[in-house]
């Protein structure tokens, strides 16, 4: 393993222990409210993640600092912007997980909300993550014009439009036959979107010029795409502990994937070609984005 | 009936009108994006509907407004205000009627959302409600500093300590005797807090000053309240087709409301009581808080 890649491992460990520790802090206190409610909220949102989405609002802020910057401020925004897309992705996979979704069990190795908790709490405990997040960036220490910017940005990446609409294409997908083309579209904006305002995010928070945010956009939908190509590579070639939730339930369900689309082979090709855009993408950013390319192959490479 | 009755209603008429057109422009066209999923939210949002938070939104916008100023941005704010409550009370209604939750079949006399399309894409839509609600006030042609607070006190209404978090303590205290103090407080959090939002909102939007802002704050708190006694009586006294819902359900379903709590006259007593708050906290506002007095009498007086 190289010194870079064990840098960026190193980089990567502590980026998702400060998460969760922003995390923990942003989440309403149990003993605050409703106890029921803020209990399931803070177990969607604190259980064993990835925190790949908050990894990419810091390394995208990085990114677009000022080299030798200060710039406190931004830091802290970054914190905000961070918790704010965990939020979002976190309601999404409680509301996918509910019986008239995805009806799942397990996720990440534990049981899903509504299990542990019921279905109307864990209804409630997604909609309530949704205005959190909202309620977070309008918080950020940073001009209000950039905020607008922001929420603006979260809002159309969650919605009708983005991750909410991909989903919706999703579910009316089952039995269809689709094409790639439209498989990609669907992924776009139930996976990519979020993924890619999360980059975007980063880099508004800190005060991205036109053509940082270019680059940033690039290398956003790049790995996007990348990060649903390997998950659906993993329902069919991982097993159920390795990857914490219950394998093979795409191709059970009959829902199209990259894989019943294109095959392993044709899957595990776009993958590679992805990665390469990716990086790419990051040349004109210079030093301050190798966290970025870091993030890019820590997602194709990923096992769980 | 009087000529200012006469005149607040047509008011109130011609604002329900303009309200309608604003959501009709402000949802996404059927045509765009995932078709079944904006026919779902349309159907969601533009059914036949009071349009009260929305009339408070203007009325507030009215209140605050410098006398005779043509602040033309402001009235355009007031469209973008108006649509992201309205958006968000029927994203509420939708996920309230769903099976795990109120499990209604009627809602303003047409099937619920989840009836006429199914349970997964009534949850979609809800869920894609919520960010559009943000996205408009994100749009508003206002100071983003206003926009930032706009955001921030929607999200907190929306959120764990107000609407979601009044609908978690309502689906678990089914069965359970509340008393007066604990029933009030779910109401403010389950209706009034979209209800108090709707009011500030407008007097953000419009510029209103800390003196005005207290005035709306005291005249929301009554309304509020007010709204959820009147629920809770019709939902006793009035039958299915006027009420356009299943009557009787909270009775039926043991939810503790205020009529069970506090008996009918109880109830009438109270409502009489805020009436008469809400109409003096307007007084310091003077005549052109008129329109706020008259949803007051409004909401006292509906009958579904």
């Amino acid at each position: 393993m190289s010194t870079a890649q064990l840098d960026f491992d190193e980089w990567f460990q502590s980026t998702v222990a400060h998460t969760t520790a922003v995390l923990d802090e942003f989440l309403p206190a149990v003993d605050e409210g409703h106890q029921r409610l803020h209990e399931a909220m803070r177990y969607a949102v604190l259980g064993p993640g990835k925190r790949v989405r908050a990894a990419l609002v810091y390394a995208a802020g990085e990114a677009s600092l000022e080299a030798g910057s200060a710039a406190s401020a931004q830091r802290e925004g970054l914190d905000y912007a961070a918790a704010a897309v965990e939020m979002i992705h976190a309601y999404s996979l409680v509301h996918d997980d509910l019986p008239c979704m995805d009806d799942d069990d397990l996720r990440r190795g534990r049981p899903t909300v509504h299990r542990r908790f019921n279905e109307a709490t864990a209804m409630l405990a997604g909609d309530a993550l949704q205005p959190l997040a909202f309620e977070l960036l309008a918080q950020m220490p940073v001009a209000p014009a950039l905020i607008v910017q922001a929420v603006q940005l979260l809002a159309r990446s969650a919605g009708s439009f983005g991750m909410a609409g991909g989903q919706a294409i999703d579910c009316d997908s089952v039995g269809q036959v689709l094409q790639s083309e439209a498989l990609q579209q669907m992924h776009r904006m139930k996976t990519g979107a979020m993924l890619e305002a999360s980059v975007l995010l980063g880099g508004i928070v800190a005060g991205a010029g036109s053509a940082v945010r270019e680059g940033l956009e690039a290398y956003a939908a790049a790995v996007g795409l990348a990060f649903q190509v390997v998950d659906d590579i993993l329902d069919v070639t991982s097993d159920t502990v390795t990857l914490g939730k219950t394998v093979g339930k795409d191709a059970a369900s009959d829902k199209p994937t990259y894989v019943s689309v294109m095959g392993l082979t044709g899957s595990r090709e776009l993958l590679a070609s992805l990665r390469e855009q990716a990086h790419e993408a990051l040349r004109p950013l210079g030093p301050t984005a190798c966290r970025l390319g870091g993030i890019a192959d820590f997602i194709v490479g990923r096992n769980h």
